[in-house]
């Protein structure tokens, strides 16, 4: 099947969120107002900000106490203690320290700065911590979507990574749903008749990178439209993304 | 500024490509073909492996003699000793190995694996090394479109790298003219008024994931047209986007 174009729109009108709020109202009222109309096959971005919120997963630093461990690591890379301990107790363990950055591996198996604690695009005095089951989020959401508008769509929950060996950023997929994050192409046969063996493009990460192009932190603009990506549908979650930690060379 | 809808449009219809071809007339005239015209913006994004077919690094494999290193690693790996030995010729220095896989870190500064060395769509008994500098190649073909089309344009070159934690592979960007790697928020207020630290996507790599959503291995279509795409027009070149080994965690 040949590709054709692929568009990615930002979903403007999304006001601050709160717990609790309708996440698949806003995105359908959002939408709306701009005249977008949901098609099969569309995939949902939204960054993992708002699905944190809504979740009630805004913490007020004023009600974390920090640990003796928090405490110190806090002194020795200058950040709030409050935030260390957030960071500690969402962390399965720390992968390493240094250079004022604390790479940790969460409870989902995410390995990532900070364990995806984040004070940016949130009041003040608060930090948001990851979904508890971001696979779940995004499954709810799709249902939702799907139940009110008729067509079958697919959702994805991007957060911003860094990684090594390169300075910047990019987003990546934290969950997903009605997509399968990886196309394998093992054991296929190129057009040169060179059979894969490693192939398999994680496209749920290639969906959240790009969406970032019109996501822009300064825009509140916390989800995006992906329109003619081709992918398979599924329900393997994000799960099947994460290398396991025995052939992982880096952990 | 507001983002506005972003498409990425696969480029079909360059042939098979040879040491010495024109890659710029073949752009160009596979994208009229298709009715494709560039605009000034736009970043044609092109895959490393027409540009080191066209650039003479499709090295045939009866030409190289492994030494004693890359035999005794291709043994203990299963792999062709040819293709080690070009992996280590490529490589400035082997950061990890096992389970069938090298992670080197290549001559430009890469970090991935195989020295990028890739036996994937290229003539049977012939592998391809990286360019020997893609921003320079990247900047040829970028000043080349802009003389014949009069537009201001960028060039993106990707290549396709795993990651660490995760499986599945994305498309990096490798190489680049006419857009900055990095576009830094740093010390800007987000519109919660949080100072923002250490944010700066980077949008090349975003690009080159987005791409891949429509340059699938298996279709022959090695080059895409993004547009709409935010970025600042620069010539830093990818080497401002590779990590300092002195303040890398994970080298």
């Amino acid at each position: 099947m040949r590709s054709s174009r692929i568009t990615i729109t930002p979903i403007y009108g999304i006001p601050r969120v709160r717990k609790g709020e309708d996440l698949p109202s806003l995105v359908i009222s959002a939408m709306g107002k701009t005249g977008l109309e949901l098609q099969d096959g569309d995939v949902v971005v939204i960054t993992q900000k708002i699905i944190s919120k809504a979740e009630g997963m805004a913490i007020d630093l004023t009600d974390v106490t920090p640990g003796r461990k928090a405490r110190r690591l806090a002194k020795s890379m200058s950040k709030d203690p409050r935030v260390v301990e957030l960071i500690l107790r969402e962390a399965k363990r720390v992968v390493r320290s240094g250079h004022g950055v604390m790479i940790t591996e969460t409870r989902h198996g995410f390995v990532c700065a900070n364990s995806g604690v984040d004070q940016s695009n949130v009041d003040e005095g608060y930090a948001t911590i990851l979904p508890v089951d971001p696979d779940s989020s995004a499954r709810r959401i799709r249902r939702e979507l799907e139940k009110r508008t008729g067509r079958k769509v697919a959702v994805v929950i991007t957060d911003t990574f860094g990684r090594p060996w390169r300075e910047g950023q990019v987003d990546v997929a934290i969950g997903c749903s009605g997509i399968r994050p990886l196309s394998s192409l093992k054991g296929t046969l190129d057009p040169y008749g060179y059979r894969l063996k490693v192939t398999e493009p994680a496209v749920v990460d290639e969906i959240a990178a790009a969406s970032e192009l019109v996501m822009r932190k300064l825009d509140m603009v916390p989800a995006a439209l992906v329109r003619g990506a081709r992918y398979e549908r599924g329900e393997t979650g994000i799960g099947s993304l994460i290398r396991q930690r025995k052939i992982d060379l880096f952990r």
